[in-house]
């Protein structure tokens, strides 16, 4: 089978680096063009790129050359690590010009046309996509996104628990430096600190977003699984790995020996599909007291999986127990390019294996 | 008035040091004996303590001789930072001979007829004196203990909210390194992480102990408030501060006005009685969405404040916010050292400030 | 007497913080004016700084109203915290205008006929302002430069030493993060990191403005001491407090002994006329291996001292040192208002104290 | 070709960790024992070393049990991570029990029939065992020791510079925390410091265990490179890599130019041979004016690389720069793996590899 080639949008930044290290020598995945903004575009990668990344760049980005943005990029997929601003601008022309787009940024999560996925929780979601093409009179592009960084490890951890019927939860945060971006918290903040704060939607995202990823595809919308999600979000001296604690109720009562099982007998899509970015196990528990912790946890799985840990009741609601996941892989470029092999595996990237620049005439 | 001559007990470790420290120049009391371990004793402290505070030690200290454990110290009363095993061996030892002790220990905290004071939240529980002299036999010595240093910053801030009936409380702490003592956290376990554990007990005394200082007195005993707490603990790299975030409902439903005003209206009694060691205010409400900080607030009040923020509604429970206090001073040493200020301001030290060595013939 | 009134420039900045809280309570000189670039201008100064010191901001500056640029500020000496770029536009029109200017900026430094002092180490160096009034045509303003922060701890050392002839130094510094000001470096440069490199011209400076203030004023000039200095430059995750080792040839072949009694004997002008900046003693010479350390040894004197320590043999010149000092305080804010302190001593400022807004008309 | 069968001495430490790690899946060396203290006996490796790698711990080596120190371990080779103290006790009793020794320790580097390897530098050294075992009387076991974390980067820099006859050396190193092994630095120690001081010996052996290694074999012994090295040696808050500024003077006045090229066409002898640890190149020289860094420069060919950068002129010796090397793996366990990879590609292992136990009756 040829490669899909693909492009990264804000090649230069955090999370665009992750993107291009990731589909550098992608098995599916072509990468033939890296595009960001008017100051790049124009340098070798290796130049434009202030590499922060602590493996070393994949020698053949280096000499690649960055493109400004445009629709006429020459590749038929781009995944999107822009900003707020450039993708609201930018994703739907990309979308409009027959382009399929994998977006980390949060524009377009909430549209109730886009699909916000994690291949382990809700593949069934992509199914939106009929709608979005109608509605939006796309004939060949798209837009799927991936989900918030934070959102993301406690999504995976309630998805296999689902059964039993969730109702609440108190999420508290302790997040890497590296989901602020590039140059992001200045150093005179992060030294010998805690930031209580990340933003004044962070926390609201935590439970809109994690709500539309639990709930149920209905007709052509997705009906918000009606958790009620309470989240502390924090920023702590860590440059990677996001972790959070929990405390959750259950409709059902399961006991922490149900939880234990269900956690550790999950065997969702992505894992069944062996999906070449997905982590066996999807979800690793650990028996240790202490764990997990983001030094030692967050590159379980190539950086891919999600780390659990502490199971124990709950004074308050019912079970308490804390998560982690690399939130630059995982939790931003990496679930992006799951998504992509996910849609690659169910034949809905047809359209984009069969040319070359179709997306052009599109 | 002549001071009391006090001694320190563990005068070589961390929160001993803290101790020596906040006596060094106290109007009220003066430091007589710096008491440790077989291997310290006979040196002089700058000798045999490994000063880890950031201001230098105070120079009367320096050439004081440390001493070793015994009920035969040249003072009145004694802050104990000894290690539990030790604290078990020896604070009733003291106590029996006539000494005052001032404990930073877990040891006693729970006995039933020991108060765990915060002189801000129930001073009135130092009313378990007269059950403790009468039941253990002791004619002038006692104990009183101090809170632990992540529950501190918590009861302080639900304190002056107890009039609307607190009914759970779900905290996740941020707790700093200098909470473990020196050697304590390993550097590698500590650079670019976080641990999720702080020991077996720690998420227990955040429930009983809050409940032991939030509780009344009731006859000679005290009942426990009854608040149903779940805690998170967890160690972050940061050198002082403990932040807590927190989710709190409430039986009589406040509005956010309500709690607002009720932090910034209290005025506890070490206020009033303008205490040399009470911070004033008490609670030091912050309006910024990014605060309270470690290393911008814990020093607020002489490291003797507590540090609130961020209030807002909690989608499961009724509230939410950040706490944050000096797990050292406030949290540790000074809380002991306010302690035995209230004590004095109440008259319940006369015995001591008669004369010298009286506990020697107790 | 009446206190003189004084501005500071860049107030809002990281040094401009540090100006404003060491001259908010001064008992020489009154803070009437925090002015700083148009963004800031008009603000009340608690909402135009970013407050990042840990002690918090003054209560008096706190209502401050920021002012813009001008030279009709109502004050009669400046402190300059101005980026290089503005501190070039800016320093000369208010010393034109008649002000005293007190700068931290690096722009006229090495300006022959501009002072470049620390005061335990060239005060005679002041003799430079009568060329620079004659030159520049200024009948009563002034422009006197601080030296740079990683300089400073090594030419203090080196200050004593100048009997007996220092010919080489070879120094490696340690640099805190607060030296590249807010936001300055980012924290993923920073956390678990050492970046072995300050900007073009750091290496530099340390050599060009060492030799100028150890240098000798020769006629109305200053001749550079000849040192030979080679600089090795290094950002380390410190908050604050420079680091430098140092390896030192001398003509005079001293001992060990010499040095150790040239420093510990060493009482220079700030010290001997007690200016209330100059710490006491000016060198803090420490016996330990491991000694001198950012965290314990920064605030020594309040941050105004220089702390040496581990002096012994070198194989390859002849003795190897280490210092310290508190960057932004000895090594920026606090060394400009020591320098103001002296000239108010030796009478340099009397045009000042004697009226309001002289420098208008001048 | 079948494997030899190795074993770690001091298994569940810091560098034993690597060890075990780099030798989980050796092409030439099967990992058979796990050997450490009474205390860990007899347990699985996953619960008897506590796995501070950021890595997960080989499969593999979880289960396998832990052996107590003996000479009747299982294997062919040792490698050793044993601390100081039992290296002294136990590494010539190996050796005189037939084992091939490879250790890290400090112990045995100096002896004068100990051959102090870097196989890029000096691999004829090994010559030396022919004298250890006449000398020592032993048939077939031998000691042979790595580099010292600190002096590696700057030997391995140097090596290629000996052509122009180096005289001087001045060093300072940025030591990391992993180099004082586990618990090592206490974290309140490391938190917002510099530590100027490793130890008593380290800036002694960055002198003599250099010259040794740069010197040259000559009959039986070695005689040391003669070069004047003077260390100043600083712990900063850095997980892994140390990293070496320079300041070097040499007879024959090299170019800046002539350095560049003697490094970059640096091709030595484990690199032509290929061998499976050797990093291809053995120098990684950057142009950036900002590396090597620690947190991007580490774990350059696989830990195993040297990173230079910063070549500029000195204005006291001749010339300066930076250099770099990941302290636990190359400049430890990863060392003594070459070393032995280089001693079976010499042929110098053939007892060993004939057949199983024959140490036991050497």
């Amino acid at each position: 089978m040829s490669k899909i080639r693909v492009g990264v949008l804000g090649a230069t930044g955090a999370v665009g680096q992750r993107f291009a290290q990731l589909l550098a020598n992608h098995p599916f995945f072509d990468l033939t063009v890296l595009a960001a903004s008017d100051r790049s575009a124009g340098k070798p990668y290796r130049e434009a790129a202030n590499w922060i990344l602590t493996e070393p760049m994949p020698a053949r980005l280096a000499e690649m050359t960055v493109q400004e943005m445009s629709t006429e990029l020459d590749c038929e997929l781009v995944f999107s690590a822009l900003p707020t601003s450039f993708a609201n601008e930018w994703e739907r022309k990309f979308a409009a010009a027959g382009y399929g787009v994998f977006s980390n940024a949060g524009t377009h999560r909430m549209d109730s046309d886009v699909p916000l996925i994690l291949p382990e929780v809700n593949p069934d979601h992509l199914g939106l996509l009929e709608r979005q093409r109608a509605e939006r009179g796309w004939s060949r592009g798209f837009i799927v996104t991936n989900s918030n960084c934070t959102a993301m490890p406690m999504v995976m951890s309630l998805a296999p628990l689902m059964q039993f019927g969730p109702q609440a939860v108190i999420a508290t945060s302790l997040q890497a430096l590296s989901g602020a971006g590039y140059p992001g918290v200045p150093s005179l903040d992060a030294i010998d600190n805690v930031i209580p704060f990340i933003g004044e939607s962070e926390e609201i995202k935590m439970n809109t977003e994690s709500n539309k990823m639990l709930g149920r595809l209905n007709g052509q919308g997705v009906e918000p699984a009606g958790i009620k999600i309470s989240a502390h979000c924090n920023r702590v001296p860590v440059s990677d790995g996001h972790t959070v604690t929990l405390s959750v109720s259950f409709k059902d009562k399961p006991s922490l020996g149900d939880i234990m099982e269900a956690w550790q007998t999950w065997e969702p899509l992505p894992q069944q599909l062996k999906l070449p970015s997905a982590p066996q196990p999807a979800l690793v528990v650990r028996a240790e007291p202490n764990r997990p912790q983001p030094r030692l946890d967050r590159d379980a799985g190539g950086g891919m999986a999600t780390v659990i840990g502490r199971l124990r009741p709950c004074e308050v609601l019912d079970v308490r127990f804390v998560c982690l996941a690399h939130n630059t892989i995982r939790g931003a470029a990496g679930g992006s390019v799951l998504n992509a092999e996910l849609m690659l595996a169910q034949g809905r990237l047809e359209a984009f294996v069969a040319g070359v620049g179709a997306h052009v005439s599109a």
